[in-house]
């Protein structure tokens, strides 16, 4: 039988059913949705928890003539199969398939493409300051989060959009948490509106019942110059937004397809910046989501019936430095750990438990974080900001200015560097390298296995000044991680096999691949030297220096954009010393890097082992021997 | 006779004084504000507002045990004369002498560097955090203005310290514009607290008040259920940070002293994060800075008498940039402009008021500025948003996942690339070619001289996708604007003169430099092919390769870091291409810059046109004739 999803070929088509049918097609979507997390993986709890949003706002607007941004984009899926691609949702996230995030590529329904937190107003701003322009009248709804409206750019846009007075719906979906706990007082001030028994009130209703009131107490006339104005807070939830321009309409119920529907309708009429807040439950409709909407935040493919996660054997980089801040904090009490809303994902849970006054979630707010990172370092403390590869972005120039210039010492713990698979354009790793390299101070690193990350951290710690530490998501080499810490030199590098014919030098990931290309390599006869470079800034000058006047060949491997990465950093330090090599750079190309499992887009990018020693030998052909030839072993004929 | 002035070396001295003695104080401080900055150049207008407000903070706190922190900090001249460096106040934004900004090798009164925006509380949060940790009891106060609290980072840290209910002391320093005109529901916000007749009320002491007052009307009461709550409203002002969890004091008078010490003095002893809403005026005391704040934001020296700048006579890049907005956007309707609260400093105004409808300023917002754009551009619009070098580091992740990531035709108008001067080491935009060069998708250019400019712009504005053109602070080479664009296919160099011996690859204003380099190598027999590579992205490969394979000794020359920048490319050129040149890279060294007039900095950089001769005759020792020999013309003996 056709399930009624399969009959929805385009929002359009949403418009002829009933309630109850909407009702039906929530269910078929939630079992939709388990069933494709569970096998491909991705933003669960997220979506369920925007199933009847998302299915109201396609019943009362008319996309793509009407523009809907998603915040973060991680709560699309509903959406995505609204609009015409649920014939491909089972490709959800794999190569070539369904991006997990919007993607104008993918469709026109997806008005604007998103992946990092807090933009969508912004971005919607700008599409209704556009439309008033060019004379069009079609509706922008931006649907954020409550954990992305902390992000401060959520703040300034909001801020504009009261002032133009421009028709915008902001639609707040609080879900009482963003990725982990929600932090701020914000919050509280959420909670607080939550708490409030009115449903759906409109501030000019309430006004007309104000204005029959006759004078109040004289204590309170005193002050209260404007009457009308100051008395509309005695009534009026969300005055936080109101005081920013914004119509505020909620707490709405997120799960009641009527109530939405309504709403929706009568907002899609008003005028000016309106601030819709919905109340919605991550993981709504599947048991263990709702029970730990935080490990169903971003999860692997996991069992349908019990919710347990399809693990690997082998420690992620992840637990490595989760383990490593235990172990240090206990010891050092200057050590404070940061984290931007993300404590289970960089690992930090168990330092957060362990040592609460020591440990602060401040939100979806990178910019911020490295900066008060800045101001307890100043004052003696050793602050490690852990964020991931991409999200630092945000904090670009707070990591100049106030950390690097000063010279503080603050560690960026930087997880998600380099390629991070199903997630992505927006949240591959591959540009931190050479957006830190050019910081002066900073020292710059990257660890190879799991027991170099933590003595790298661990070394770190001790630094004079400002350090970044780079490592991959995902499992580790399955090096063992030594309970005894080795300091490493600032600056040293580690060779880690010696061969006359070629040089490998490599950082980070690029290490293992290299290492597996070397070892393919000496069947061809070609013998090569691998150096971990470790650090990416300041380099081994004195190591390399000597091993690039003895090999004319090298290689660098990186998992970074080729422009001004490690590689870049060779070629500088080669120019410098004027010994002329000829260098072959392997890293990610000048392009965005699609989505899809890690090792098959390392082969799309010609960067997997087996096509490093294809480029070897395409670069210099007159090396090694033969494919096929190889030495005998004794007594082998 | 000594003045008052010469008489206070710390802090310390202050605090013997009574009134009418700071008031005479005051006076002093504004003279030598006027006749220093006449002089050096230097942000007047703030400093002249900051008088007594910071002649208070420091007659009450006890620097440097408690911590100041002055958001941007350019404020922070009075508060330099008052902490020891009276003496050398006329070496301020000199080379060599005193920063124009916090600076806390100069002084440990000066807590935490600034330069950028809306940092102050983030560094005061951390630094407040780290005494609690600490067990320690000094007072921490962060002093931004109305202008910076629209930047979301400040409220990230609000929204974070409101959280926390940590000691911390907020003053807000009110002057109802930050650089030009402010922008926001926010600016709206605090002109209608500013209306209020309250002068300084305790939350406290209004809900005791509130407390002894009978029930209110029925209709009101339903709806208001926690009453004490909801009543506090009702004559509590500064709701909005009432809302984040601070108490609001204020609105006090910014420029008598009693009531600020007052305040201050009451302050110190409160728990909890404290709002200090403080009324100033920009230019305080000095006439021509009081009627054109705008102007005298950043001003180069003046004359005292008529606060008329000495200026240079050529054209400024700035006003290149400003005059081709206004002749391209009466003709293409497509234009909108976008700027983060430097309407002026950017050179917008005249598009402002001929185009007010597609102009945006969206306050100190660079975040929000970018993806705003984005949203523009996703509609059809073609928007230029023009953000100093510095100032676009802030909207780093913005460029690459809102704009480069979706490909949009957004035109980057970069203004202060490469050294600024007096400004110092947080506003030389020596960055950007590194942090833009690794972006898929973004063409990155530098204009050589005026014309150049503005047929970048103009040729940019055709482009398809994103665009960055950066240009320096100041005037241009003298090169006449002709009426007439001339197209600048994309990619496309161009040669400026040839010679057999040495090629010269420039950008920017390294074009000049190497233009007068070459020209004195000359004298040396030295004949040298000149290149403005006009893009950094993409390099032009046709022409580079075919010069590249002709001429062994390349010279490079950038106003950007070595790292990862222009020259940086063109290893990554040569490497690719093999062509094994010697290649000598003339750039920004790795570390900051201190301030200084550019001409000096420039020479202490070994960047100059002279220092580039000889850098060109010590790595090539060989080449050319002896220093003095020169062909004798004909008829010369």
């Amino acid at each position: 039988m056709q399930t009624l999803l399969e009959r929805v070929s385009s929002p359009s088509d949403l418009k002829q059913l009933t309630m109850a049918q909407l009702r039906q097609l929530a269910g078929e979507i939630r079992d939709i949705l388990v069933t494709v997390v569970a096998e491909n993986g991705g933003h669960l709890a997220a979506n369920l928890g925007v199933v009847e949003l998302t299915l109201a706002l396609h019943y009362v607007l008319e996309s793509p003539r009407d523009k809907i941004v998603w915040d973060v984009g991680h709560q699309s899926y509903v959406h995505k199969m609204l609009t015409g691609r649920i014939k491909q949702i089972a490709s959800l996230r794999t190569y070539g398939g369904l991006s997990g995030f919007p993607k104008s590529e993918e469709s026109e329904h997806d008005a604007f493409d998103t992946g990092h937190s807090s933009t969508s107003i912004s971005a919607g701003l700008g599409m209704a300051l556009a439309r008033d322009l060019m004379g069009d009248d079609f509706r922008v709804v931006a649907v954020i989060g409550d954990g992305a409206l902390t992000g401060g750019m959520a703040f300034e846009a909001l801020n504009h959009a009261g002032h133009t007075k421009t028709d915008l719906t902001v639609i707040l979906n609080d879900n009482e948490m963003s990725i982990s706990r929600n932090v701020g007082a914000l919050s509280t001030y959420l909670s607080n509106l939550r708490a409030d028994p009115a449903y759906f009130r409109r501030k000019e209703e309430i006004e007309g019942v104000l204005e029959r009131i006759p004078g109040i107490g004289p204590n309170i006339r005193k002050a209260a110059v404007k009457v009308k104005d100051t008395l509309k807070y005695l009534v009026v939830p969300g005055m936080f937004f109101e005081e920013l321009g914004f119509t505020y309409i909620g707490p709405i119920d997120g799960h009641n397809l009527e109530d939405l529907v309504s709403v929706f309708r009568k907002t899609k009429q008003m005028k000016g910046p309106v601030l819709l807040h919905v109340i919605t439950q991550k993981g709504r409709g599947y048991e263990p989501a709702c029970n730990h909407p935080d490990e169903f935040h971003g999860i692997g493919p996991f069992d349908v019936e019990t919710g347990v996660p399809v693990q690997s054997k082998l420690k992620t980089y992840t637990q490595v430095f989760g383990d490593f801040m235990v172990e240090r904090g206990s010891r050092d009490h200057r050590m404070v750990a940061i984290t931007a809303a993300m404590a289970s994902g960089t690992g930090l849970s168990r330092f957060a438990e362990r040592f609460p006054e020591r440990f602060f979630d401040v939100g979806i707010c990178e910019q911020h974080a490295v900066t008060m990172a800045a101001g307890m370092a100043r004052m003696g403390l050793r602050p490690v900001v852990a964020i991931y590869s991409t999200f630092l972005q945000r904090a670009y120039d707070q990591i100049v200015h106030d950390v690097c210039l000063q010279n503080l010492p603050v560690v960026f713990a930087i997880d998600r560097a380099g390629l991070v698979g199903e997630d992505g354009p927006t949240h591959h790793g591959v540009f931190d390298l050479s957006y830190l390299r050019h910081i002066p101070n900073l020292t710059v690193m990257a660890a190879a296995d799991e027991n170099e990350l933590a003595d790298m951290l661990d070394s770190a710690m001790d630094y004079e000044g400002p350090v970044a530490i780079r490592y991959p998501r995902g499992s580790g080499e399955g090096v063992p991680v030594s309970d005894r810490r080795r300091v490493i030199p600032r600056g040293q590098a580690r060779v880690l096999r010696e061969g006359k014919d070629i040089l490998f030098l490599a950082v980070g990931r690029g290490v293992g691949l290299a290492r597996r290309a070397a070892t393919m390599l000496e069947d061809r006869g070609i013998l090569a030297t691998l150096v971990d470079a470790r650090f990416i800034k300041p380099l081994d000058e004195q190591l390399l220096s000597e091993l690039l006047r003895r090999f004319k060949k090298v290689v660098t491997v990186e998992e970074n954009a080729l422009q001004g990465g490690f590689g870049g950093a060779i070629l500088e330090l080669i120019s410098d010393l004027g010994t002329g090599n000829q260098v072959l750079r392997i890293g990610v190309p000048d392009r965005f890097v699609e989505h899809g499992n890690t090792n098959i887009l390392l082969e799309s990018l010609r960067m997997d082992a087996r096509s490093l020693v294809q480029r070897v030998v395409e670069r210099w052909p007159g090396m090694g021997r033969p494919e096929g030839w190889r030495l005998l072993k004794f007594g082998e004929k």
